[in-house]
């Protein structure tokens, strides 16, 4: 008769162990199709276990159709064809992720935030407050665009601190500008044709591709994103960052975007995402006015994102929809769930309301400005300061270093990564792909700690 | 001169004020192209403030192009054309979403959590733990994938509870599984065809829709969907949920997997996407093995999501990836950040790794059964059981009550929305759109209160 040890699985209840041992036989062929299993009795009694165990052990078995049953109640092997799987080859050849670190000294690439620059107290007592008054809110799902509440706390931040007027109806919640990116692909549509900034924000033109849609890079010049090339390109779609262009810093004069208005209005299928990532760091004077502001004909989708202003690591971002727009988001995209858990949502909406939001931006731009004029500074007392020019350095958390050198922009980012440094040069945010060197770095500031800025200057010299 | 009331504004910054007014004064035309702005000094006597006050003023007005300079430092309003906007009539149709609120008394659609059912202490301890002493990881960008930690403890869950091997490596964590259906549509590619069972989830069709990829709904028999079908369909990649289907609650037995892995190997091209969405929640017996187990040749993609295990609300799913498609991803789709915050991944992985999660599964599991238990005892001691017959009630967080009635189901569901019970027939999760009445409830009990059972049994008969 069948039997099996228990002796080593102690963990695993009885049946479930029994179901296990009978399955791996069948599927291994050791039990044949049709082949009658013990009848639940003596088994039990040769197992020396309740005749209970078996019967579950055997119920899951007929439930999954690894046996089937006769009338009298026995039991019988099924008979399946269990075709021939071949291992993939691939499986050998891939690194696991974990393994892959490289050790970096300095990041001047990515948009971290250092962990004594977040507000961990104050966001813990809000949670803690939240997860004790607001326990039935917590549970009840958030509506597909956001909870009320930080709809309606967006919106008065809105107003209080861009002069922007919206209601919280037109606000679209979701987890980081990546995923309402591809929220606004399926809202405007495949077909159509995006045209984005040249130079630009390389993870856009990723998700356009990745997505399937034709997008064209428009080339800028000192104001902006061109409307005649706009025209030409036959776009349908423009991507725009006109506050705060990345990576050039610049503002696009009101001007040039009521041009740009003026090309939006020639067609009723025509739209410009406004992308205002970062708007709230610019150093000196006030955050540029929208477009969005300027919008009277439901031209504009605003998007902007906690990331910066909170942390990359929270991932919550929103987009304003044009009256006109909203009707179709709620026909056709309605149905999606918010992707923002309750607990953050409730959180941050308490956060911006109780002011904590403001008071947060003001500090960290008063960081952010003192570690700027001091690398800034370092550099220009460095021997650096003779390779190079800095541009710029009112952008926002970073600006530009033009060095003069005869190595290629490849080469000087791979020079960099052999003294530990992450860096990027402008030639990597040509959509055109580098047509030639700028021998221009993009110093991202805001992850550098203070302590390493000499350190740093001393390493990126030593790339030139 | 130029003159503005500070009066009533007391609280916004002087040259932010100032600002404001005169771009205003530009917009309207009050300020006509070409007009020389008073000098800094004298404008700044006459408003009683400081020459610094206008010069931030002026030096905005500048870098947003609505005045421009001349040597010997005087300004003049830009000159620029201002297309005509107008309004989009649909503006005053919309309504509001929150004043769409249907009152309900009973709600027998959606999968909401009741307030009592989380464990927010235990939560709020964790994330409480996690803030204190994760500082660090907590604001270092998460892998596109999910944090490591995360990741290794879902693999051990499913190691242990699941019988399923899988490598941190091969987890992909989202904000939820429509976002990860998403993802999976850029990965296996949107010309393909995409084989959904039919009846199924209606969110998934919409899903495949609004990403503007061709879907096919496939009939099922009493083993799942049919492999004939699917072949002569001529998708290449099927849906399932083979261990718990919605709505009937069938589980595809050994065989009938099998025979669709047989249709997979046929083609490189070929996948299968297993959705096992709450399969932890079978009230009896343990959960049904996964297709994955099963596979040997890469073709499985897993899916599951913690908004059955722990809340809807809190936004976390994962889908693993065999090996081969792995490699796709982190090329074609590694640039995504991960959707879900740190905050949450980092706590979610304490609750698995501490145990709470399967505790909490448990004690969920026990609370629907005595729900399911009395609510179906109530059902047969009250008159409706002359009316109907309760199907599949072991299929998890809903059964079917098939009842005897003239009424077609969507009067069905009207009569119900009367009496302010939510609740849907089976011939709405029919793609091919309700070709015959079913006149089959499906109930789904997980946001039912108890108190509510009695009265919710009393109204549903009304409908009949």
């Amino acid at each position: 008769m069948l039997t099996y040890s228990f002796a080593e699985n102690s963990n695993i209840i009885k049946y479930e162990y029994l179901y296990r041992c009978i399955k791996r036989d069948i599927l291994q062929g050791v039990l044949q199709p049709d082949v009658r299993l013990p009848s639940k009795r003596a088994f039990a009694k040769n197992q020396n276990v309740s005749v209970s165990t078996i019967e579950n052990a055997y119920a899951q078995l007929l439930l999954e159709g690894f046996i089937y049953s006769k009338p009298r109640s026995f039991f019988y092997v099924s008979s399946f064809i269990r075709p021939v799987m071949r291992k993939s080859i691939i499986d050998k050849k891939i690194e696991p992720s974990s393994s892959k670190k490289e050790r970096v000294f300095a990041d001047l690439v990515s948009n971290r935030t250092s962990a004594h620059q977040f507000p961990f107290a104050t966001w813990a007592k809000l949670m803690r407050e939240v997860i004790s008054k607001q326990k039935v809110w917590l549970m009840t799902p958030s509506e597909g665009q956001g909870v009320w509440p930080l709809r309606q706390a967006i919106a008065s931040h809105l107003r209080a601190f861009r002069g922007l007027e919206v209601h919280p109806d037109q606000i679209v919640v979701g987890a980081g500008t990546e995923y309402l990116y591809g929220l606004l692909i399926q809202l405007l549509g495949r077909e159509k044709k995006y045209a984005v900034e040249n130079p630009g924000y390389p993870k856009i033109w990723k998700i356009y591709q990745a997505n399937g849609v034709q997008w064209i890079p428009i080339d800028m010049d000192q104001k902006g994103l061109c409307p005649e090339k706009l025209e030409t390109s036959r776009a349908q779609v423009v991507h725009l960052s006109p506050s705060h262009h990345f990576p050039t810093g610049r503002v696009t004069p009101v001007g040039r975007r009521y041009e740009l208005f003026e090309w939006a209005l020639q067609s009723p299928e025509r739209f410009i995402i406004e992308d205002d990532y970062d708007s709230e760091f610019r150093l000196l004077g006030s955050p540029i006015s929208t477009m969005a502001s300027l919008d009277e004909a439901g031209k504009v989708v605003y998007m902007n994102t906690f990331t910066k202003s909170l942390t990359p690591t929270i991932r919550i971002s929103y987009m304003i929809l044009p009256w006109a727009l909203l009707t179709q988001f709620r026909e056709k995209l309605g149905f999606y769930a918010c992707t923002v858990s309750n607990f953050e949502q409730y959180t941050l909406a308490q956060f911006i309301q109780q002011g904590y939001l403001e008071k947060h931006i003001n500090r960290m731009r008063n960081g952010y400005r003192t570690l700027r004029d001091r690398l800034i500074q370092c550099i220009q007392q460095s021997p650096l300061q003779r390779y190079g020019e800095i541009q710029e350095e009112e952008a926002g958390l970073h600006f530009l270093l033009k060095v003069r050198t005869s190595y290629r922009d490849e080469e000087l980012v791979q020079r960099a990564a052999k003294q530990q440094l992450r860096i990027s040069c402008l030639s990597q945010y040509d959509a055109r792909l580098a047509r030639k060197p700028t021998r221009t770095f993009l110093i991202n500031y805001s992850g550098l700690e203070p302590g390493k800025i000499e350190e740093t200057i001393i390493r990126l010299q030593k790339c030139l």
